[in-house]
């Protein structure tokens, strides 16, 4: 952690962002940081999301909207080119923007840079799922104005936008105010965001997304009439097809004509009213997406008018009721408590409520690195979704993972050409991709990450657990688990060492820092459970599922000599361990590399990857997040608490946290070996790495996968909760200064509550009939008849944090080296 | 070898190329190998060079003529970007065409693709220098016209190309011919060329060139007046310029008329001849070159007029006399003799033939990878020159060697850039490149091949050892080997493993089969000569040139710790050793890893890097060419017989062979340790190389290092001559199956000819006074006086050739595997 970006008690300014347990308020405009609060107030569903750009349509850092999935496939040119590598380049679409609604006062527009902002307010609100922003104008000509407006994305029509515009006159005599609602091409457009991307060329970040060159999106339709305005495309390369419809009504006693117009690119929807003082003018907007792989885009339309159709009898209030009805469902499922804490419990809710934006309607699809705030990583989904965000899906909103899981086993053709053409047998799936198709241009840390394929079987064994949802795995999930086994089994070779071992050479783990190893530690503890998970959900197959067993056996062409490599490999897999520092190598060389002086690296010169050639970054003991440690979450239950400890030790000196995914692991763990402020101080840098931009780049979207490690955080790390092969064990870790954490987990059915304080936790049933759950050691049963409360013992509690020691080897910051450094001993497992 | 390709007795047609010692004759026009012969009848002298396109200038493969150096730049675009990528893309330009001569009779051009030849011939004649051909031709109206035409670049005149053609008409009345003496600028028009480079979209081969996109050549200047043409040209980026001047005579009895005229891609002078029977029409075309890095085109076609002007003066028959003196004297310094071998003898001259094209005339310039003969890898440099073919330059013409190195001496302040970019000390000189700035767009078989540096001041040492030049070493050369001694004691580091060893990570061997690795033998071999041969230069510095050492102290700011720094780390290298095989690993981990199956991998998946991704070949124990058995030759003072042996054994049968670099190698270290059928057979697949098209890219241009590897093969291979740190000695493998081998070394300023026949050698001073040289143990000095005869003993035999050997670990045909490889011993240095 002395290497973690320094973190004030409160890194929030709270005379702009005031603490507020239920919304994020920000009240004061400022043009300063728009790229940052266009990803804070962005609103969403999984399916459609909006960045919280200002409704006039100005002053923007990046104008977005985005739909899960749609996006446009370009040629990958490589400057040296080589086989495998990948060519289909996919970059999620800046789809047409029907967010502006902009206003003119005596054909005054709007604008909130320069404008003359008497009061601002704007909000968004997680138990109403809405944004709300409220203003007072003065015009240039003096006039008083008050605006109130509303958006948001609908969780219950997934294909529905609502936005309302109020605006009402506070002085003076008449005047024309004309409100122009339109939706904008902004991908073939001339704005902000193509100027940004088209900078990209010099301050290069690889973490942004590609720019696409030539118009994407195809005009095939577009048309305005009854109050409505429709566009409708395909995409150039992709071919995918979207149609957006939005329908205008106004409400007011002004006297008011109506106009509209419509082109290619634009439409415009404009009401010029003659406003009187105190007399409010209501605009409200209702926008209906949807989108294809190929349907027309006038059948598409078609569909947006259906949705848009059913508004229109329910009226936009009703949509915003069913907004915080399905809301009030969501926080009752997911919500985390932590009492007394006013500033954590809001920023917990935060991200929670981005959890729920990026992944509740995804459906189809997967969930992006960035949910749906922005284009960074182009919209691509990584392993992210099922190790930091499945985990809260599974537990609070089992349908959602489902839904994630599902959109895998659609990808898993795709996965089986890829590993073809990587020359291995069963299912390789892609590092990034949108549309199956590996979209990684960087091998050492795309391809090479063959983890991912241990990853989402992972995922998918801890959801079929924690449901019991064992139908979902006989009919279709099996699959995904006998053909990664199989690819492990393929990839990995035998070796005599004495001792009979199985090897997996020439891979990346997680940690991005160090490349294409040989018997790199999380890989292979993940392998081996990806292979012991495919067996087992034979043998479940076998004796529950006669039938689909059958299928199986003959679908995959499965053969017995097959079952019994994958169980030999497993039991022999080699995982690396070094007998004199009691620890995990993360690579059977790791230490043997020199040790990067961290302490002695400027600040200036963080995050290392902007700043160091891969091969320097490479040679080193430094890590960008801490594999061996996540490891140890995943499969904890491999491993001794001594072992934890002493690999915590070693490597948590090591780690820069230069990936958001990195705190939330190490806070983790640091709970469970017992260092209780490191894991508050590791919390705090990922709670807040978005809504205080710790990592300088929130400007491109949220950082889905560290919120969904917020939640891990929370309930596996202070909450000691862990789910080993079906068990359900609770083992807190309540900090010191929290008098009480409370959250939900949703376990085969039935939604327990768990309450935590000092020394004591009470278990309650709150849906369904019993939970079986491990406290401490102790098995109880928790019925709907009564919760259950419970003693704790002490947990365990280290002083301070992992000094960075000044182990030999390495280079001094005079330039010097100490002249040794640790022999590396790989033992095979007993 | 079982793995090489397939090599039949005479891989050439004899009856379309038939033998002759001195030339390269062609019998039989084909238009389906274009490609291939453009190459093989190039002509060139190291600035210049001229593919063997017909003089028509149509039916081509690629028209290419090439200045060595003169560039395009161009960004590169990385698909995914990293820190210290190379940045700056260099790509040889294809200037403009003078070689065009287009003939018409009654209007009717010749093209030889459809023409009804009566007699076709080509030669290259490689003691003229000059490229022949003898066509009689019957045009469609039934006249039969001879055509003999001369094509020379010059090796006296660095800028100057002359090219004759001589037309009789055989038979019947009177006849209109036309003869259009031309210069185009290809680089920017529409043929041949660009339509190759544009398809390599699709069939990709990493190996060839880059193709540049928008005009390359801005045109500056053109006209034409008093027989001449001109054209002169700014490159768009790059900033380079070029001017070409053609100077155009006529020989004839017969009535003509003479036309020009020029625009800014084209130059055309007419002659229009009413040709009567017998009466031969010679037309003179002398062209001159001058290129610079920013001097005004005009100025450059200014010094391409003094220079024709003065071969006005003198006539073009003086400068092809001037041809054959100047390669008189190179045979007499260079030819090797293989007695009664009649077909290689052709292939072992059409070789140095090459080399000489290739350097001589290349002074301020490298030696790129495929001489001026093609446009692949771009025209650029690599650690070829240095290790292929400055050998042959240093011990035949020194001077040519030591411009090599001076280019090199010229790039230093860039590669002081680079180092700082990789965060090293020192200089690191560029994996590819024209400029001096790395232009290698693929890291990992790019810049981390470090060994550059050492490649560099390998050759450095070796031409000082054998010039005795140590002026040049004092005035300017020994800041090489400093700046590169820095670089490896500052990317090194120590540790201690009971024993305190220096080690070096992550770095790429010249085996591009494996990269980034730890300890790979061949650069830690090749890193302690480099710091062992800085710490000699200044010894000797310091004892002779008192002045320079004092200032090389001061304009290096050298420190004494410095030096005991590179010493011990020279002394303390690790260099893997493995006890139980007895052999070198290639790095650290390589007999970790998994053994491909080579003998059952279909030709149809060779070479490897085409059919494989990288991520899948890396992790396997097979070679592209074999680094140890490189440094078994480079080094070979530092091994032991049976060491070379047992490695030789080992690292064989896992090479592949797909780089052209391996052959030269594996026949070189063949014959040493006996196996002489297969140091022959090696030996034929590197001297038919082009010849013959066993690499199927020869029309990309000739494989320059290969060609360097025959002369090392013949005299340090089958010769056994070794220079070790300037220790001339002779240990002759002479194959049973010749009867003799003649070759000559200059060595420090006195030409030897070194005679082999079965058990005998005699040594000939030619030039010069004495020489000390070492024969098989026996130290003697040979003068001018008289020659000397010594008595050989045998040579070690060895039946055959390495097995493949069923080693443990091999993954078998079937895909079933054995289930143990060998375990790795590293062993720190005795």
């Amino acid at each position: 952690m002395s290497h973690g970006r320094a973190l004030v008690d409160d890194p929030i300014d709270r005379s702009r962002f005031p603490v507020d347990e239920w919304q994020l308020t920000e009240t004061r405009y400022d043009g300063s940081d728009l790229g940052v609060t266009e990803t804070l107030f962005a609103v969403g569903n999984g399916y459609l999301g909006m960045r919280g750009n200002v409704e006039e349509g100005r002053d923007s850092y990046a104008h977005g909207t985005f739909i899960n999935g749609f996006h446009e496939t370009w040629r990958i040119r490589h400057a040296e080119e080589a086989y495998g590598f990948a060519r289909v380049g996919q970059t999620i679409v800046n789809v047409p923007d029907a967010k502006v609604i902009r206003i003119y006062i005596d054909d005054e527009p709007l604008l909130l840079s320069v404008a003359d902002l008497r009061h601002y307010e704007r909000r968004l609100d997680f138990r109403e799922g809405v944004l709300y922003r409220d203003v007072e104008w003065q015009s240039p000509s003096g006039r008083r104005v008050r605006i109130r407006s509303k958006r948001m994305v609908s969780f219950a029509e997934r294909h529905l936008a609502v936005m309302t515009y109020e605006v009402t006159l506070l002085d003076g005599d008449d005047v024309p105010i004309n409100i122009s609602c339109q939706m904008l091409n902004r991908q073939d457009g001339q704005d902000e965001y193509h100027v940004r991307d088209a900078a990209m060329g010099e301050g290069f970040d690889p973490r942004r997304s590609e720019a696409l060159t030539g118009r994407v999106l195809v005009p095939e339709d577009h048309w305005h009439r009854d109050g409505m305005s429709a566009l409708g495309y395909r995409a150039h390369s992709s071919g995918m097809t979207i149609g957006v419809v939005s329908d205008h009504t106004i409400d007011t006693e002004n006297p008011y004509q109506e106009f509209a117009d419509s082109d290619e690119d634009l439409t415009r929807h404009v009401y010029r009213v003659q406003a009187r003082v105190g007399v409010p003018i209501t605009v409200t907007k209702a926008v209906s997406y949807h989108t294809s792989r190929g349907v027309p885009s006038r059948e598409l339309i078609d569909r947006c008018l259906m949705t848009l159709e059913r508004v229109r009898e329910g009226g936009a209030d009703a949509e915003f009721r069913r907004q915080r009805e399905w809301l009030d469902a969501f926080w009752e499922r997911s919500d985390v408590v932590i009492e007394d804490q006013p500033e954590l419990q809001q920023a917990v809710r935060w991200n929670l409520f981005q959890l729920a934006q990026a992944t509740a309607r995804a459906e189809g699809n997967g969930i992006p690195a960035k949910g749906l705030t922005g284009s960074g990583y182009s919209g691509h989904y990584f392993w992210d979704s099922e190790v930091y965000i499945l985990p809260f899906l599974t537990y609070t909103s089992p349908q959602f993972a489902r839904n994630a899981l599902r959109f895998r086993y659609t990808m898993l053709d795709a996965a089986r050409e890829r590993a073809v053409e990587l020359n291995q047998e069963g299912a390789l799936f892609p590092w990034r991709t949108i549309n199956g198709q590996e979209a990684s241009a960087y091998y050492a840390a795309g391809t090479a990450q063959y983890h991912i394929d241990a990853d989402i079987a992972h995922a998918l064994r801890q959801y079929v657990n924690a449901t019991g949802d064992t139908d979902f795995l006989a009919r279709e999930a099996v699959d995904i688990l006998v053909e990664t086994a199989r690819m492990w089994a393929d990839l990995g070779f035998w070796r005599e060492n004495g001792d009979n071992t199985f090897h997996i050479h020439g891979v990346t783990g997680p940690d991005e820092y160090t490349t294409v190893v040989n018997d790199n530690m999380f890989t292979n503890v993940m392998a081996r459970a990806n292979l012991r998970g495919a067996l087992r959900a034979l043998k479940l197959l076998k004796r529950d599922y006669p039938a689909e067993y059958e299928q199986v056996w003959r679908r995959l062409r499965l053969r017995e000599e097959e079952l019994s490599e994958w169980h030999r490999a497993a039991e022999r897999m080699c995982i690396p361990y070094d007998e004199r520092l009691g620890i995990h190598p993360q690579d059977a060389q790791f230490l043997e590399k020199e040790l990067w002086d961290l302490p002695n690296t400027p600040a200036e010169k963080r995050p290392l990857l902007l700043h160091y050639h891969p091969l320097v970054i490479y040679r080193f003991q430094v890590l960008k997040q801490a594999d061996v440690v996540l490891a140890l979450f995943l499969q904890g239950d491999e491993f001794t608490a001594e072992e934890k400890l002493a690999n915590f030790d070693y490597y948590d000196p090591l780690t820069t946290g230069d990936s958001t995914l990195s705190a939330v692991v190490q806070s983790i763990i640091a709970s469970e070996v017992g260092y209780q402020e490191l894991a508050l101080d590791y919390f705090r840098s990922a709670v807040f790495v978005d809504l205080a931009d710790l990592h300088r780049n929130a400007s491109d979207g949220v950082h889905t996968a560290s919120i969904g490690g917020v939640w891990n955080a929370l309930v596996c790390g202070f909450g000691g909760f862990r789910d080993y092969v079906g068990n359900f064990t609770l083992d807190p870790r309540l900090p010191e200064v929290w008098k009480g954490l409370s959250f939900k987990l949703t376990l085969e059915g039935t939604r327990v509550r768990v309450d935590l304080k000092h020394g004591q936790v009470t278990l309650t049933v709150e849906e369904g009939s019993s939970a079986r759950i491990d406290v401490c050691g102790n098995e109880v049963n928790v019925t709907a008849d009564e919760p259950i409360v419970m003693e704790l013992p002490d947990p365990p509690r280290l002083i301070g944090s992992p000094e960075v020691r000044d182990i030999e080897g390495t280079r001094r910051a005079d330039g010097t080296r100490m002249t040794a450094t640790v022999p590396t001993l790989i033992e095979p497992p007993a």
